[in-house]
Order: C-alpha cells, then structure tokens, then sequence
C-alpha cells in the first residue's frame, strides 16, 4: 500500500515558494521587534500540562489541547499559545534578568480545532512582551509596536483598527452585577458578536444576579477618566484607538488595558490579533510577581489580511544563477560555480544529461531568473552566454566579474 | 502550590543570549545552503505513524517516538527526523516540481531518548537534500556543502574528518555472508565502535551463515574501484575524504553512499551529523522514484564543536541604544527614540521611575552596549549624553545624526 502525501489534518506543507512568504513576514516581525529593543527568545514545544491548566482558557485546555502522557508518564501538552512558556522563563531568571526587559519570539503553537480559513491545528504567532513596567508606557508601547507592525508591511490607514478596552474598569462592572465566577462572563463577553441579543441576555442571567452594570458598560455610553486618559496619551504618537467595551479576549489572564487590531474590510470585518496586560502570571512561580504587556499575532489571519489588502511583494527563488553544463564538464563547472559562490552569488548547478531545453525549464519552474551555459567550448574561450528566462534575452560574457556584475545588477 | 519553572525534561529555553547563538549558527547554515542554490522548505511537526514505520530505524520509532493518538482518532507523532516529511513532499508535487531539486530545512525534532551531552528529546538539525539527481555529482556536492558548512564557521583542517562508505558495497558483501535481515546487520554494524570485539562477532554470528565476507570489508583492506574514483572526485575541490567501511548510518533508506562527519579532538572523537543517498523513498508514495542524497546536521553536538574549537564569536544584543528618561518626559523621549529608530537603529527605552543607576545597570545586564540619558534640561538644549557601558567613557552629542554616526562607526 502506498503512503499518502497529505499533511496531517490542519497542518501545512511549507514548499519553497510558501515559505519565501513566511519568511517575508516573519523576517520584518523581527526587523520591527528589534527596532524596539525586543530581543528575540525561544522555549519547548512540550510544556508540562499544567502550566496550562492554571491559567489559560478551559475551552483550549480541555478541548483543544494536543496533551498526552509520555514514556515517563508525565503529562506534557503541546503548547496552545507562548505565555506560560515566556512567564515561566522570566520567573526562573526573576533576579539575573535587566528589565525592562523586552522579548519576542515566533513559536508555533497547536489546537485542535475544526479547520478553517484563518484557523489550523499548527500555526506561527508572533509574541512580544515587555516585562517590569507598571506604567501605562508599556501598554502604550504594545499598541504602537502593533501599530508599527502593521505599517511596515503597508497597511493602510483605515484598512485596520485597535480596538482598546480595560479589564479592570470590566471587572468593576461585572462585580456590581454579583458576577459569581468572573472568568465565565468575560467568555460569555468574549463570544458577543458570535451570539444573538437573546442568547447573550439568557446566558448573562445565568451567570450574574444583576445583569444591569453589564450591559450598562457593554452599552459604550460610560465614560471612563482612565481610558479617554489613555486614548489621549496615543493619539500624541499618532495611533489612533477605538474603544469597545466588548472587547475580552479569551484568555483568563488579562489583567487591564486589552486591545484587539481590527481587519475593517467589510468582507472579513474580524479581529486579526490582540493582547494587553497580566500582571499575574509570572508571580504564580512562586517569586515576585512582574508586571507584564504583550500581544500575540498569528501568522494565518495576517497573511489573509496581506492577500487581501494586496500587500504580498514578488518573492524571488534566493538562486541567483544556474549554471547549466553542455556535454561532461561537471568538474570545470563546479569550479566555476564555486568562484561565484565567491564572490557572494548564490550559485546552483545542473550537470545531468538531460537536454539544454529541459535543464532551462527544470530552472525556470523554479523561479530562477538566470541561467548561465557552461561547455568545453565556452570554457576554452571564457565566453559564456547568460539567458535571462523572463526575458528571453542572452548576452555573452566573458569574465566572473561581468557575470557577478550583471547579476547584482 | 507553586509552578515549576524548570523547562520539560531534554528540553531547552533560549533565553536571548542562547537565540543569539542558535541564530548564528542557523542563520550562517541558510546562507551556505542559499549559496549553493538550496532554498528553504517546512512541514508540520505531526506527521502520521505510519509515515516513519516503513523506513526510520525501528528503535527510534518502537522506543524513542513522541507517538499519541489525537482526539479523531488518529495516531501520530511527533517528527523524530525530517527525512520522510521532505520525501512525502517532494512525492505530493512529483510533477510540478522542477529537478534537480535543492531543498534544506532546520526543522526541530523529537526523540525520547537520556537526555545527555550532545543529546536532547527536542533538537534542531539542518536538513539539506538533492532530488533527480542520479550520478555521483549529486553525492561529490553533498560532502562539499557539508565541508563549506564547517569551513564557513572556520573549522580547521583537521580538526574534522569526513568518512565515506558504500550501503551498496556493504550488502554485496552482507549477501555473500547470507545475512536474513540485512537492516540487523546494518544497525550491527553502525554500533561497531561501542561494542567489544568478542560481542560483535557474537551478535553477528546469529544474523548470518558465515562471517567472513563481512569481516573482509569491515577490515577495510578491501580495495573497490568505485570507492577510489569517489574519493578522486572529491579531491579535485580539495576535499579530502577517508574510506571507513564501518560506516553503516542508523536509518534503514540508505541505498549507497554515506558518510560521517567526525570531530578529530580526542577527548570528543566522535560522528559529528552524517548523510547519504537515498533513492528509494519518494517512490513508497505510489509516484515514480526520485534519486535522492541529502545531509542532516544537529545543532547541539555542533555547538559542542563550536565552543570546543572557539570558534564562538562574541555576539551583541540586537538592541544599539536605550534612551533613559530622567524625569517625566517619557512623550519626548518616545518621540526621540521613533526617530532614531526611522535611522535604522534598534532603540529601547527605559522610562521606568527607578535611579538612573538602577537603569543603567539593568541595560548593562542585558548586554546593551550603549545608553543615552533623556531629561528636560537635555531636550532643551537638545544636548545629550551617550555613555559606553563598555568602557565607561561618555560624550556629549547635539543631534540625531551624531548619535546615529556615533552608533554605526
């Protein structure tokens, strides 16, 4: 029986092409991270069970986990998201670490869900977060990182949104309503949009004694000091923020300021990532709590937004040049293609026999722009002809620096 | 109770200092590999069972694999090589693909193993493989990029060895001995060096009807005429390879060339990574064969070598300056830090209301080489201080373009 050549459900194969466009996007992450001052980090794919179980969100644990006992009979969970992962590495090193302390990494993560767009079982997420600042710099920085993110791929104004909320001013709501578990009605928030007004109110009376505050706050017509404080403060960078009290975020963590970026195309008017404060995870360690700011960007909704918003740029193959051999001169050819190598070209070599005009196709599937033909007459002459495939055009050339000049033209 | 901060058993944190080094060395595999024309792929890290119970090694699978079942029902592991995930691959797009094929990767795999030097459960590995390429140029470009690889980190002459062998000539002589299952004798073999003489003669007793043929070739005082004209091949580039007959490699999709790479230091004489030649995997997926050599290079036992022939070069935090704030200006100090950053410099800032000293000290323990003090009176006289936290010496400058030449001289 024959293996199947599928990936596994809700998993992507990332061929050359797909992965030039990964690392397009994740290679400007870093760029802007580290303009930042965010030095970037990494942590295990498996993290033992429980340090999802304290604090992330039931639904993802429970359902969604990729968990499952290994040969030692520990209970270890592929990572759903990074948090834990980062708090519980700045928890170990709470006293040798500076702080600020500024990090991010792009950790693939897993969940067991129905596959859909934007949505797979394996996925990258951009993660950045800022350690050790109490102030509300932080949450301001967060959003103008986000912001900046957004811009340096091209992103319009107007084509997204920040969206900001608070926690905290949720919270004091929710307590005048007689919340009994706190946690439950931030899901029940969370999942607003995706429910009717009737189910909403059916499910909220269920879970508070009072649902008036609520919906009170969720209403948008409260004003609150403290957030028009804050909108004000980042409008002086030139970010300009939305506030909408149903904002929530799904995980249990938040603590504060949340925000969530916005894709405002009225075909796929979703929230693309978000994140905001938690000042409480990394003290679950058992060491002095840090106060802590992040986001988290998953690879999958931006790269819809990119598409989209026809901001993916022309990735080329990294091959500068393949040297296609005529007759048997793969020595001489070799030799050749190292002294490009050289001289700083990314250089690649066919010396099987096929024919000349399977050898430029074979190059041109690829991607390749040029290919240059090497022979027993072309190197006892030292002219070589190279074809450019896009254009169709052949030159001759007759020195490695001609060549090298040509191409980084 | 408390969390545990310790990572996952075999597992590892890259706090920053650690990614600047796992960054070094990949980024430096990428740019070899793009120089010879390999460009980048990657597949998920599950992968279905049975992917690897045809071809990996049973131990690995039987013993060692990550393997669970999902919540659909499905079983599947957590990739412990790369090699059949790259052959499905190339199998799913046989035909859309353009040959030769060069591919690399630097997947992260897994493997339960005892955790020890040189050995963890998650370890990254360069993957570097040529599909449709029959000849021996396939092999002979192999080795060379292996050998660039080291040279490019700037392994000595001599400080590494590379060892050939030929699966090919080994199963002549296996068949001759009339060996039953030529994959035992092969994993015999590859176990050579930790066995005893009398042990290996008495393991290989059981697996075949006479001895000798094997013996013969393992002596390596067997002359074979395609074993030289390699070897010959190689030396033309300047590549000097030994003829190890004991090389055997653990995998069972061998079908002919394979070779080690050995660190020579005689406190850590031992296989480095290894590869070889593989034709028959891409065919297992019911499309015609593809001829196959490729490599796989693990990141601990090369940063083990590395570190062991310092070739660790110092490596700096990403961030070239943070700006500290004295006193309440962090809205100008943010400003100021925007634009050094539109200069091209990565700039942090510390507007956190501990002592100057405080934050000084925190930026040092980071690794930040410099930092610039941001307070009222500076702003208005638009005169700021830069100080080295290297050599101490600090120096007034008066614009941003001082500071930026300041920080690229």
């Amino acid at each position: 029986m024959n293996l199947n050549t599928q990936p596994y459900k809700g998993t992507r194969d990332f061929y050359p092409e797909d992965m030039r466009l990964r690392n397009y996007m994740f290679d400007k992450w870093r760029e802007v991270c580290r303009s930042f001052g965010y030095e970037e980090y990494d942590g295990p794919i498996l993290e033992p069970l429980e340090l999802y179980a304290a604090k992330t969100s039931e639904e993802i644990v429970n359902e969604q986990s990729y968990s499952f006992t290994d040969r030692g009979d520990r209970k270890v969970i592929m990572r759903p998201e990074m948090t834990p992962t980062v708090s519980r590495m700045v928890a170990a090193k709470r006293q040798e670490l500076g702080y600020p302390l500024r990090l991010f990494s792009i950790p693939n993560c897993f969940r067991y869900e129905r596959p859909q767009k934007g949505r797979l079982r394996e996925f990258w997420q951009l993660n950045a977060d800022i350690f050790g600042v109490e102030g509300i710099e932080a949450d301001i920085e967060m959003i103008q990182l986000a912001d900046s993110i957004m811009k340096s791929f091209g992103a319009k104004d107007g084509s997204y949104e920040i969206r900001i909320n608070s926690r905290k001013i949720l919270n004091e709501y929710f307590e005048k309503s007689g919340a009994g578990d706190l946690g439950k009605v931030i899901r029940l928030v969370d999942k607003y949009e995706k429910l009717t007004d009737d189910k909403f109110h059916e499910e909220l009376n269920k879970l508070v004694k009072n649902p008036n505050p609520i919906l009170d706050i969720l209403s948008g017509n409260i004003f609150d000091i403290r957030i028009d404080e804050f909108k004000k403060s980042l409008k002086k960078f030139g970010v300009d923020v939305i506030y909408d009290p149903k904002i929530a975020r799904g995980f249990d963590y938040y603590t504060d300021i949340v925000f969530e970026v916005f894709d405002t195309n009225p075909d796929n008017n979703r929230s693309m990532f978000g994140g905001g404060r938690y000042d409480g995870l990394v003290g679950q360690f058992g060491v002095d709590p840090v106060p802590t700011v992040g986001f988290g960007m998953g690879d999958l909704t931006f790269e819809n937004f990119l598409r989209a918003n026809d901001l993916v740029p022309e990735l080329k193959n990294s091959t500068d040049l393949v040297l296609i051999t005529i007759g048997d001169v793969f020595t001489e050819a070799s030799k050749l293609a190292g002294e490009l190598r050289q001289k700083g070209l990314n250089v690649s070599l066919d010396a099987t026999d096929r024919k000349i005009d399977k050898k430029i196709k074979a190059a041109d599937k690829q991607g390749v722009e040029y290919v240059l033909f090497v022979g027993e007459t072309e190197l006892k002459a030292q002219k070589f002809n190279l074809k450019n495939l896009k254009t169709g055009k052949e030159i001759e050339l007759t020195s490695l620096n001609d060549i090298y000049k040509k191409l980084r033209e």
